[in-house]
């Protein structure tokens, strides 16, 4: 497969150079993308260095390495601009147009995108972490009152990294709840859960790739087998049916896709942002 | 403060399209953005109401609501493309020129972005996670070995929720081990740490700050004083400068850009992406 070299480039976290640049090049299927994000590009000398790194990508692939850049500095921005890349620069092809639009002048200081709100976003989000770390697991469910979700599912659905996603990315306090084999014997769920049905969703999984994961934390055991799996995801989807629960299969999904799935399907607010 | 309404609509997460409009938004300083992403717009049903939705704002507003959207199917972006938002297409602003560049058609396959190498990227995520949550806290020192980092600093600085982030962002293996007063009154540091100095990371924070989160926790407590945060921290920064222990301060930052600088500064590459 033909190759060619990407570079997300930004005098802050690259993070919104990095997801647009991830989200362009994935639309192509036929070339392999050597991607490289390199955040913090604030002094000339960082840049004249990344400038070269460029040209010898450029140099070795035999076509331009493709450049997003989100760089605020002019003087930064200008050094990249001359290097033999193939340049998308973020932001010079929205603000101008935006500027015009709200008529007003954008401010361009660096790392300004992640000032606003900054220290109540931070909190909302550590106070969101802590809470996804306590009621990790059944851990405590006493607290499901002050959740704004609790997810239920079987071992190793994703449920604890969902949770962590949402509660960095959104703010949101989310609980989870492993369904056991003890609670699938049983009729329906159990009743901590049924107080808070409204907070309630659900994730299932293939069984086939459930007991894939499984297997390499406990291999061989009756907990991996496909026929456990099998059973422990019939029943609880069993449930998710009987007790009008909304529910996703994440076995094609990453966790971004899984989170915010959850977020629009559960009309759920991000906190805070 | 001028008032304007902006969207973020996507027929996948959309996290896109907001990471984008965000960044490019907070450089404008005199209007306040109602800001509301909308993923998985992926019907016409859906694109409909959300296009009356943009005509509702920008009636309300008295302007044009600012609208970014990362729509791939046609027929949705023509919906969306009528509604009376000033309206950013990121995919059409550049897949058009990346696809004379490249010399190759896109898919524009709804979704695309997050297909390739998704299993194996999953994996590692959910890898880290569990590695994250079973090393927090100096919870297990014997796994260090297998760490790509170990963050160290006073309690309530950061660290799970950086830890945390450096797992589901970049694939990372992240522990952490709080430097408790026990720890603060000897010497250096614990000698399970030492035998990993090139894995550590110091953060530190300001104790104004540091004494206001703990008085959240605990208020009035001796554990919350300033007096024994600003011993904390003086004593954690002499062991940083010390031991040549590489640290970055948290207090004015996200937990993004604490994640992101210590991946920059102790060299650490992302795994599965």
């Amino acid at each position: 497969m033909n190759k060619r070299s990407a570079f997300f480039i930004s005098d802050g976290t690259g993070i919104t150079a990095e997801t647009l640049g991830n989200s362009l090049l994935t639309q192509f299927d036929g070339i392999h993308f050597e991607m490289l994000t390199l955040p913090y590009v604030d002094t000339l000398e960082k840049a004249i260095k990344v400038a070269e790194q460029i040209d010898a990508a450029t140099r070795a692939d035999g076509a331009a390495a493709i450049v997003f850049d989100t760089i605020v500095n002019p003087e930064i921005r200008e050094i990249i601009s001359k290097s033999n890349g193939y340049k998308i620069d973020v932001f010079e092809t929205f603000l101008k147009p935006l500027e015009h639009e709200l008529q007003l002048h954008s401010s361009y200081s660096v790392g300004k995108s992640h000032a606003i709100n900054e220290t109540r976003r931070y909190k909302e989000r550590i106070a969101s972490v802590n809470f996804a770390l306590d009621n990790d697991d059944g851990g405590r469910i006493q607290q499901y009152g002050k959740a704004d979700v609790i997810l239920i599912g079987v071992s190793r659905c994703g449920k604890t990294p969902t949770c962590l996603y949402m509660a960095l990315q959104f703010g949101v306090r989310a609980a989870n709840y492993p369904l056991t084999i003890d609670d699938l014997e049983a009729p329906g769920i159990p009743e901590a859960l049924m107080a808070h049905s409204q907070k309630l969703f659900g994730l299932t999984i293939d069984p086939f790739h459930l007991a894939a994961i499984r297997n390499e934390r406990r291999p061989n055991s009756r907990y991996a087998s496909l026929e456990q799996c099998e059973f422990e995801v019939r029943e609880v989807e069993k449930r998710f049916i009987q007790l009008g629960i909304q529910s996703i299969n994440t076995t094609h999904f990453s966790v971004e896709e899984i989170a915010t799935r959850i977020m629009a399907n559960a009309g759920l607010v991000r906190r805070a942002v």
